[in-house]
């Protein structure tokens, strides 16, 4: 690809720093509910507060790998696209979470879709390269041309 | 290093694509056993298999950092290589921790071989280039030029 | 950016190694406080290891983030630098929570001040690459030809 990834640098950066937030808000939480580290149980909103971040963060990683992987072999600025509305797909997740147990489904089934949408890229452009690669083959390469 | 690292990014999506099949693993447990969220611990079974995925988090972006370090400072085909192993490994460690403490042990020991190999792998290609950057002396183009 | 960015890598690999420590450390506390997997509370100190390691999970992949962030679109060797900074304030967090759980603030408000130098830097490095991409114009490369 051309140039220095900048959309997607953006989408990760401002995806850390939600990340940063929510570990604030378990923390805010803990002085709520009187819940001292190490402990990691204790009043329900506590825990469901602390089940939304590690979700969260269990899935961080793989979501950076699908955005980059999206963005860099099929397209970055609909992947950055898909990124920013992941990101708010967490923010629904987190404070649906926060409220009750079933709240987080609106924003899990929404991170779902996202993820998919964003597998599906990745290997698509993956597969595509390893046709130019290999077989001096290239679909996009194609479609470029003819549109 | 020439051309984008499509050996790396195809490994990279297939162990996001596991850690996704994981995580959906953990939900089908969490239903078999009715330990609904944020719960985290119940039959044993469940227990294993939560542990098992969370391991598997907590060195998915180690493995990431080490796959992609030794894939573009040393060689990417022997990186990537050492990568598919890994996605196995984990495999053989995610369904042996889910039937018996001590399943774990085989996948765990194979896991760790291969991050000691792709952490050699990185430190040998990084003290090359920094060989190469500061002192002009690259070891692997004097072994090239020999072949 | 020009070349290779092996500061980075280096960085990113030498905090790879400190998270496979860590997990190592949390093992051999398994063992000396008899707490077998897949339960992760036991003793109070197991309870803290455990959890200090847990904690520079959650923000291992933040960290890497923008580290390269920092490094790629601000400057490599002051990103470095932070990051290295970042692995010693681990250090000191994880050995102070070991030993105390109040032993773990001062690693802790370290790691904070890290993380918000690194998003700062990042962010003005991104601004400043929209600015060129978009409008042609770079405050940095003003500021290169004035000193």
């Amino acid at each position: 690809m051309a140039g220095d990834p900048v959309w997607l640098a953006a989408v990760s950066l401002l995806s850390a720093f939600q990340q940063c937030h929510f570990a604030w808000l378990v923390g805010k939480s803990r002085v709520k509910h009187k819940v001292m580290p190490p402990a990691v149980t204790g009043a329900p909103e506590f825990d469901r507060t602390f089940r939304a971040q590690q979700n969260g963060v269990e899935f961080y990683p793989v979501f950076l790998t699908l955005l980059w992987t999206a963005g860099c072999f099929f397209n970055e600025e609909l992947a950055s696209f898909l990124g920013v509305l992941y990101v708010f797909a967490r923010y629904k997740y987190f404070h649906g979470y926060v409220q009750t147990g079933k709240g987080r489904l609106t924003g899990f089934y929404l991170t779902l879709i996202i993820l998919m949408c964003l597998i599906t890229l990745g290997a698509a452009g993956i597969v595509n390269s390893f046709l130019d690669k290999y077989f001096d083959f290239s679909i996009m390469k194609k479609l470029h041309k003819l549109l």
